[in-house]
């Protein structure tokens, strides 16, 4: 696995971002498809869109709908693209899970994807077929409060991470081992040597300074210029198919106040967990020496790690990017460090004022977590985090209870990709009765299709 | 690309094949599905069958109903399967080519072939779906004479070479680069490295001197067991994606009698070019010095070859395979004597008494072969060879004339892989009205198949 140096994709500034006064349909019109990339110096192929990795940044303002037009240009691969976090209330067919909420779209055919955007948040969007997220098949979906409405807190600018981790070996390959007896975990020792030949800390400063300059744009450490004494915004979203991270700015604190697309009673942490499919927003102010540069580290959590924190740098302007920072790198916790990990996780309750869970539940159902024999091991320098997933639904809360208000078939799954493939998730089906305006595309595929249409197959 | 040492795949006799006495029906249950394999030794990942590769021989007679209940158990790609030199007289939506004879056979799903195989010959099977040939995805077709005919001419045993070439860069890899500006071949400066270090004359014999103890069996070099003074029928067919290749056996000639599924007037050779898509059969007497063994050779031709000639022993009995020949291997013609290509080219006729072509012809089409901006330079150390392969239809003169005779839809293209997929190809409808008992399966596409079904698109 190479965490990314280049991890930090995009920057942007909320404040250029006035739009209409009214709710409004986003049009997007994607072509998906193979494209050389460079995620961490080192070329191969990502599943990009529009010939990007990753994919382009969906902005949308609360009420909103956004209407994809996907073209699968893939050779032999469908797809379909999950909005990750986004409840699609109504919609359940655009939720993008293949063969769950929808057939996949077969190479060569267009799908659209419409759907509304119900609440301000840190989304993300990504690949739910196979294993295609770790093909780099994923973006970012950043949606603001409606014209008229505040956030409950304040800021002068807005950075967005998108947060991944990256492998050299193909998703056929790493699916193989995942279904081979005996199983092969992801990363094999050849991959291993590679990622730490490719990171070794020289190399990573090696490249930070010609930040720029010789290393290439697709790799090169990301650059958060900022002004002194004033407040940021720095969403953060991690799409990992493996990987728990830890963000640490290096002298500055963060003050957490998003979670999840939810806001939450702010608190204040000088490093901040994020497991795979979870979003943060957190506000940090430039009270620092301005006359210094800072770096960002983003460490891993949870396994022991073979490659370097990915780093980042905070430009504190008029200090040119490439101004080398005069204290060194933040130092994430310990792998293993799980008080760290529980004390994060301890502080993050509701926003005052939101709405309270209900008291009662109708329904409970016990989840047993079982190992198969393809299991992983839970001993040595690995401690299994499975960071679950529940489509069409938030759970804010610490009993996994969610109110079952949103007809539909919804996916429950840890959001490790790898354990996914081999098989952690669950389907809960929700009122499917009541589910109405299911586009056929839908559910048309191949062979079923003539059972979907017209109830009989074969002639 | 590696020339395969291992490209030799496997052996039997026909002596012990002897069936029943009326045509019948040869079942077949597949899992198409990615599996670890090394067929240079050197581990991948390749599309496999039933957990093999190449995939499993299908033996029939002729009059025979081969019948292929075909799993794709791929994550994410569809798949078909082309039965290569099968006419598909009556079933053309059995032909197995994506798009134009068929829907892809989407994840998860079941389709059945089922067709008639008319003719004795040497056949194989691919993979007709993006490049997946070129993942690995084909095996032998054998037809042998229906019970009570013989073949025109006579022998004591029976061998089948099935000839590929193999590449380290996945297919996603290789079908970027060819649809990208600037153009990209298939293989690229580190590849070719790759290969030659792994291919160096050194470690070809380190293979054959531990052939069949220290090397994988995966990868080891064949061994075609033989007794002296007989005579030994050899099938050999090339799926390779874009090699085209010469065959030697060290000492011995060669009789060609088949040639892609027809009889021809039968010629004598020391050496044979086979392109890819081709099959041939060709007799052999072992009447040399039954004290040694002897190489067979199989170089590269058209393109200056960057890995060492393929090879494979002819083990005299009682001799041990692992007995080092005492003549050197026999050295194939340079890749650019075309003078040898024609020569070999003009000495194949239909055995004498075979049908004759029609006088006149009702149609002329005239194919202009263009070149793109994406084409193969036509300089260097390169020459195109484009060996053309028309579905449904034999063409067994150099008119390229044929006759009209099958209702379907039929591919007509260049057989190299990435020509192919660049676009080196037609399609010819013909008397598509004719056409009857298409399984629904094989027009049920995504979202074409409520389109096919009920004449509508979208609710």
């Amino acid at each position: 696995m190479t965490l990314l140096k280049c991890l930090l994709l995009y920057v942007f500034f909320t404040s250029l971002l006035l739009g209409s006064s009214a709710s409004k349909a986003r049009h997007h019109k994607w072509d998906v498809e193979y494209v050389y990339w460079k995620p961490d110096c080192l070329e191969g192929v990502v599943i990009g869109i529009n010939g990007q990795f990753p994919g382009p940044t969906i902005w949308a303002k609360a009420g909103d709908t956004v209407v994809v037009e996907l073209k699968n240009k893939l050779t032999t691969e469908g797809v379909v693209i999950h909005w990750h976090g986004i409840r699609q209330l109504g919609t359940p067919w655009a939720d993008g899970t293949a063969a769950i909420s929808q057939c996949a779209i077969n190479p060569g055919q267009t799908f659209e994807y419409r759907f509304k955007v119900d609440k301000p948040g840190t989304y993300f969007y990504h690949g739910h077929y196979g294993m295609q997220r770790s093909a780099g098949l994923y973006g970012s979906l950043i949606v603001d409060v409606a014209d008229g409405n505040k956030e409950p807190f304040k800021y002068d600018g807005e950075f967005n991470f998108l947060l991944s981790d990256w492998w050299h070996q193909s998703i056929s390959a790493q699916e193989v081992g995942l279904s081979s007896i005996p199983f092969r975990w992801i990363v094999d020792i050849d991959q291993w040597e590679r990622a730490i030949q490719l990171l070794d800390r020289s190399k990573v400063h090696e490249g930070m300074n010609t930040c720029g300059k010789m290393a290439s744009p697709q790799c090169r450490p990301e650059v958060l210029q900022v002004l002194p004494n004033k407040t940021y915004r720095l969403r953060i979203a991690s799409s990992t198919a493996l990987a728990s991270l830890n963000l640490a700015i290096g002298g500055h604190k963060m003050v957490v106040v998003e979670a999840d697309g939810n806001y939450v009673q702010p608190f204040t942490v000088i490093d901040m967990d994020i497991y795979s499919g979870e979003s943060y927003s957190v506000l940090f102010t430039t009270d620092q020496n301005p006359s210094s540069n800072y770096w960002i580290s983003i460490g891993v959590r949870g396994r022991l790690p073979n490659t370097q924190p990915a780093i980042a740098i905070l430009n504190y302007r008029p200090n040119t990017p490439s101004k080398i920072p005069s204290s060194a790198p933040p130092v994430t916790p310990a792998w293993n460090d799980y008080a760290h990990s529980k004390s994060f996780s301890y502080k993050i309750f509701a926003l005052n004022g939101s709405p309270k869970p209900p008291s009662v539940s109708n329904r409970r159902v016990s989840l047993l977590n079982t190992q198969t024999k393809n299991a992983n091991a839970l001993s040595g320098n690995v401690s299994e985090i499975h960071p679950w997933h529940l489509h069409g639904h938030d759970f804010g809360f610490w009993a996994l209870r969610f109110v079952a208000d949103n007809p539909g078939v919804w996916a429950f799954h840890c959001h490790i990709e790898p354990h996914l493939h081999m098989g952690m998730g669950v389907i809960f089906t929700e009122g499917v009765e009541r589910v109405g305006n299911i586009p056929k595309d839908a559910l048309s595929c191949g062979v079923d299709a003539t059972i979907v249409t017209n109830g009989t197959r074969h002639p």
